[in-house]
């Protein structure tokens, strides 16, 4: 039998970019190529952190958007349940059969609400965020519409300047309007500090992150004195995951670049000094591209520019080679240096992205690789549910 | 009658932004809105332009990836065609009924040219770029085995430093080998100079293009002496066209950004000194956004963040205002700096992207108003083609 797989046995209009089965080498690039056993290696390792420190780990699927690669966290990484952002996520996490779905953000817009109100309706737990007194009325009253209950979680900006409410006594009042409303619950607390999260000093990012925790503790004590319990205080990403897991008051972690990293990531220091994705973390996302044209002999021009990435925080680096450079980036093509002509048309690099949440959110699938075969296409499920 | 139309008339699961017959105001955000008079009037002067000058304009589809915006251009603004990126956009563009079909850029791999040589049997006019002597033999026997005809371009670098020769002998033998090569047509030269299309000053993108013109100029009358006549010159872009419509030389225009404009492009100078965005070409193309959360007095958080549009040319503005300013961009949220507290949670604005081109190819749909209602809603139809 020929199980040799191949674009080339196939006619017209192929629309992904790999098929199962099919060698590396005739992957159509650019596209998200994502090394498998790296990925599991690193969700285990997650896994197997929050479970030896006591810590529920919730992954963010923001990150991915991917209801294949929550399943892997959830069953590989023991991971409780998914955070996302957006209410059009949520709904695509819950019709992939994930059960417990907190939208770490506020929802405000009618329609929104009432679409988050019709998520338990899929099966799924529904935990919103909260900064608002109005919105906890606008909350309960959709939820009584849909006959279904939100639970919510008070966010506290805790350093990120972005939604949260900045002190104690709001929270208190915040969490008091909720437990008061009619078919919500009021469930804890949000904090995630955004903003330390890529500071280069382990040290820098402990600081950053104690502000976090004393806030947190703070709130947590005032709340219990008005008999108010924190069934979930969330908060943690992969440059801090390990202060919140020793804090005594954060219990679910909130991390999601871990399980595919980047190049921005990567270059954040452990507390030895030594990059995150020298040993911490495996690089296993990738951009494959091709080399295009090499009319320029210093100069390779490939197939991946700004439609197959985005490079908010900086340009792509090129995966185990040293010899050539990625040093531009236009909106279809990029520019990689290439001083010993190395390079010829058609060859294949891996391009570590800049940033792995938005990359993700231009393509529409990962090609799953182990072994130079393509083992399996996962859609990017909840790609462009931006709203 | 009621013709009111809102989201909450049905139930559950609203995957797109908007319904045609919506009030603005009950649009999900984030997403993309077009202006439809603006858009109208942009694509009508551009083809008023080019009629007067003689020339064709093939607009570029790869900076609005929509069958129904290109069909727009061609009906009401005169194209003779399309021009894209990549095969997969091609073939978006050709099963949606565009006859006239320029991938202008490289395809050289094999599959890529499997699918290319299809294109004709679509009914599509298929001509792409050339650079290299290999690739000519590649498309050649890629088209004989597919029994189709592939118009093919010499590319020419003239100064954007990406892909095309550098020198006229090497067009010259590039151009004799199509010509030579069965089931392939030389059909001219692909001449566009994309590094200078954004520079602010008139005079400098004036020097830079006619660098390109003498290049063009120069191989032009080679390949006349060689017998080889070019059916297309084409170039020019939303900050040179005139150029190149001048040039007697040039006989097609590829623009594509003046139908939409961006922040990045509105900024750049006309001959008189002015804004390109003041007079010459009008914002068609908003991101709209609402608050969604103004906890801290000074600052209301947005819902477009890095998942709603591309920040590789900079921060999108906000339109029609001078009391607030985007200044921040995150994963999924916006500061706007709001020192009089003008807005409150759920007021919207519309953001003029950065740049176009990477942020339409985020978004799944086009929402187009006129007079403060949906008229219509487009599918970014080749969203992701990036293969």
């Amino acid at each position: 039998m020929n199980t040799h797989v191949d674009f080339q046995d196939l006619d017209v209009g192929f629309d992904v970019p790999a098929l199962p089965g099919m060698d590396e080498a005739d992957i159509q690039t650019p596209c998200l190529v994502l090394d498998l056993d790296a990925l599991e290696r690193n969700v285990k390792k997650m896994g197997d952190f929050a479970k030896a420190a006591g810590m529920r780990h919730r992954s963010h699927g923001k990150m991915h958007k991917s209801v294949d690669v929550q399943k892997l966290q959830e069953s590989l990484g023991g991971a409780c349940g998914v955070c996302c952002q957006k209410v059009s996520e949520a709904e695509v996490f819950a019709r992939g059969g994930i059960k417990d779905i907190l939208v770490s953000n506020q929802v405000t817009q009618p329609t929104k609400i009432k679409r988050l109100a019709n998520l338990p309706r899929l099966g799924a737990r529904t935990i919103c965020c909260v900064d608002d007194l109005a919105n906890v009325a606008a909350l309960s009253a959709g939820a009584v519409a849909a006959g279904t209950k939100i639970e919510c979680l008070v966010e506290i900006d805790c350093g990120a300047g972005r939604c949260g409410v900045t002190t104690t006594p709001q929270v208190v009042e915040i969490a008091k309007a909720i437990d008061a409303a009619e078919n919500l619950t009021f469930s804890g607390i949000q904090a995630y500090q955004g903003a330390m999260q890529h500071l280069d000093s382990y040290e820098d990012r402990k600081g950053k992150t104690q502000i976090a925790i004393d806030m947190v503790v703070d709130a947590v004590e005032a709340l219990k004195a008005e008999g108010l319990e924190c069934d979930i205080v969330g908060g943690g990403g992969t440059g801090s995951y390990y202060f919140e897991s020793a804090s005594n008051v954060f219990n679910e972690l909130q991390c999601g670049s871990y399980a595919f990293m980047d190049a921005d990531y990567g270059r954040i220091l452990d507390k030895d000094g030594k990059r995150i994705d020298d040993g911490e973390w495996e690089n296993a996302l990738f951009i494959l591209t091709s080399v295009m044209s090499h009319a320029k002999a210093d100069k390779a021009i490939v197939d991946a520019g700004l439609k197959a990435q985005s490079v908010d925080s900086g340009l792509p680096t090129v995966f185990g080679r040293d010899d050539v450079d990625y040093v531009k980036c236009s909106d279809e093509h990029g520019v990689v240096m290439d001083p010993t002509g190395a390079l010829k048309v058609n060859d294949r690099l891996r391009l570590v992205p800049g940033h792995c949440d938005p990359t993700c959110n231009v393509h529409d699938w990962y090609v799953g690789v182990r072994g130079g075969k393509v083992e399996t296409l996962w859609p990017v499920s909840a790609r462009g549910k931006a709203y």
